[in-house]
């Protein structure tokens, strides 16, 4: 191998430093490519979970990268679903969470890790959680599942949903779930019970336009969140309305006749990358 | 050098791939620190720039780093004082983007580079501006200081803003200056005119308990960004109030008796993660 040519730089017969560290960076370069040639590509490992709760069978999802677990303990993530049920777009984001050194467990909130495309069907599924102890109870269930793995270290754990999933993870946290943290993406806004033994903190990612939350429920959530001293950051993303990070929104309202429900590309993003912004702070990877 | 000892890993005759594959990470971490105690530390080069604004004298202040300007041009911000003016405060968040790799600019609003620590006085400099075309103007003014130092991708410039500032940035933006995004910290709110020009993408870092922006005055803001289809992201962080991101805050308050003024450390390091991410979007380095 013609070293100076790898390089891209003829020494002179004393190099100076600045040679040097331009001849040591290309270096770094080019091995850390070797490097990732070498290394296999990420390999994320998926199970179903059956667990049972209150008489009621589950089915969650697990998925996590056994090259890091082989390592140590990770951070572990609930992943709550929309209300259509434990579908594969759950399971998608579980396994985004992996790629990412996670481990994440799909919940599975309605029995049979079952899902469905019907809205009235999802309505009703749903409904028999909000204002519940259920919901809560329901979840919990699933952060065991997602601790009983051996995993997770237990000090780093936190909870994302989308929609129905949202209020759900406010609801563990209220319920005083040892979650480091949770993240609500176009989640219905369940205002905190005064006195809750959260310690969670709260990261709401919303559409601008979602017609799903009226502004006077919005104000009495973070009225809520700022009367309790909450640790919360509530973002709203210009053009979004509900929904806006799946991309099966659009397909899904038409089928059901819905209106105030679609992807947008750019909320989705943003929201995600605040999500990872919020992990780093909360398991300590924050940049300066 | 004793290479085995070194890389911590004694091979057999025949190292396979994954022995290969740890010394070669190991390899890449010495180097890596090896190159950056061979670097020098970046050196920030700042610099006073007298300019003129209609009649006015003006003293803005310049800071990157040459190690970087010397590679290219490179994306450029505009930082855009409080009310107190051109202080320390303001030049110090130049320095800290110029850090970052970006040409920084903190312009002079009022004149000779002056600042005060009277309310009152900055009252009183600062109401020149509301309301009247001056705002955009004098901001422009700086902007073509920073595009003339020729150190700056003229398609890559954004900037930013602290309490007046912020607002001057919104008005800068609805003025068609050809800035690819802004950030109001803790920001008065101009709602955009109807038909205003504006191509930049907005991002809004608002104190939660913010007393100087009331409910209605946001709801007003966001309408007209709604309205006008633009491109905004809006953060409230919790438990902050008016000016969190500087440190002075307190003592400032104090000195004049205001109060819903102070310093929130959190919200300061969440805002600035926030500004640096919505720089990676809008100048193409961020990550999937």
């Amino acid at each position: 191998m013609d070293f100076e040519r790898l390089m891209g730089a003829r020494f002179d017969a004393r190099p100076n430093p600045r040679q040097i560290f331009s001849a040591m960076k290309k270096l770094i370069v080019f091995l850390s490519l070797f490097a990732a040639a070498l290394a296999a590509p990420a390999k994320i490992v998926t199970k179903s979970v059956p667990y049972e709760h209150a008489g009621v069978k589950l089915e969650g999802f697990l998925a996590y990268d056994d090259e890091k677990t082989a390592q140590g303990k990770l951070p572990g993530v609930l992943v709550v679903h929309e209300w259509w049920g434990l579908n594969d777009y759950a399971k998608h984001r579980a396994v985004m969470l992996a790629r990412l050194g996670y481990v994440a467990f799909a919940v599975d909130m309605y029995g049979d890790g079952a899902s469905t495309t019907d809205a009235s069907k999802a309505k009703e599924l749903s409904s028999q959680f909000y204002g519940k102890p259920l919901m809560a109870e329901r979840a919990q269930a699933g952060l065991d599942q997602l601790l009983a793995t051996g995993l997770v270290d237990e000090t780093k754990v936190a909870a994302i949903g989308y929609c129905f999933g949202g209020a759900v993870c406010q609801v563990l946290a209220y319920s005083g779930a040892p979650l480091a943290g949770i993240v609500s993406f176009h989640g219905s806004l369940v205002p905190a019970p005064a006195g809750a033994s959260n310690k969670a903190k709260f990261l709401i990612c919303h559409g601008a336009l979602d017609p799903f939350s009226k502004p006077e429920a919005i104000a009495a959530f973070k009225k809520s969140m700022d009367d309790g001293g909450f640790d919360y950051q509530f973002i709203s993303y210009a053009g979004a309305v509900h929904a806006f990070t799946n991309p099966n929104a659009d397909r899904l309202a038409q089928q059901n006749g819905l209106s105030g429900i679609g992807y947008n590309a750019a909320a989705d993003h943003r929201s995600w990358q605040h999500m990872r912004l919020f992990f780093d702070e909360l398991f300590g990877n924050a940049k300066n």
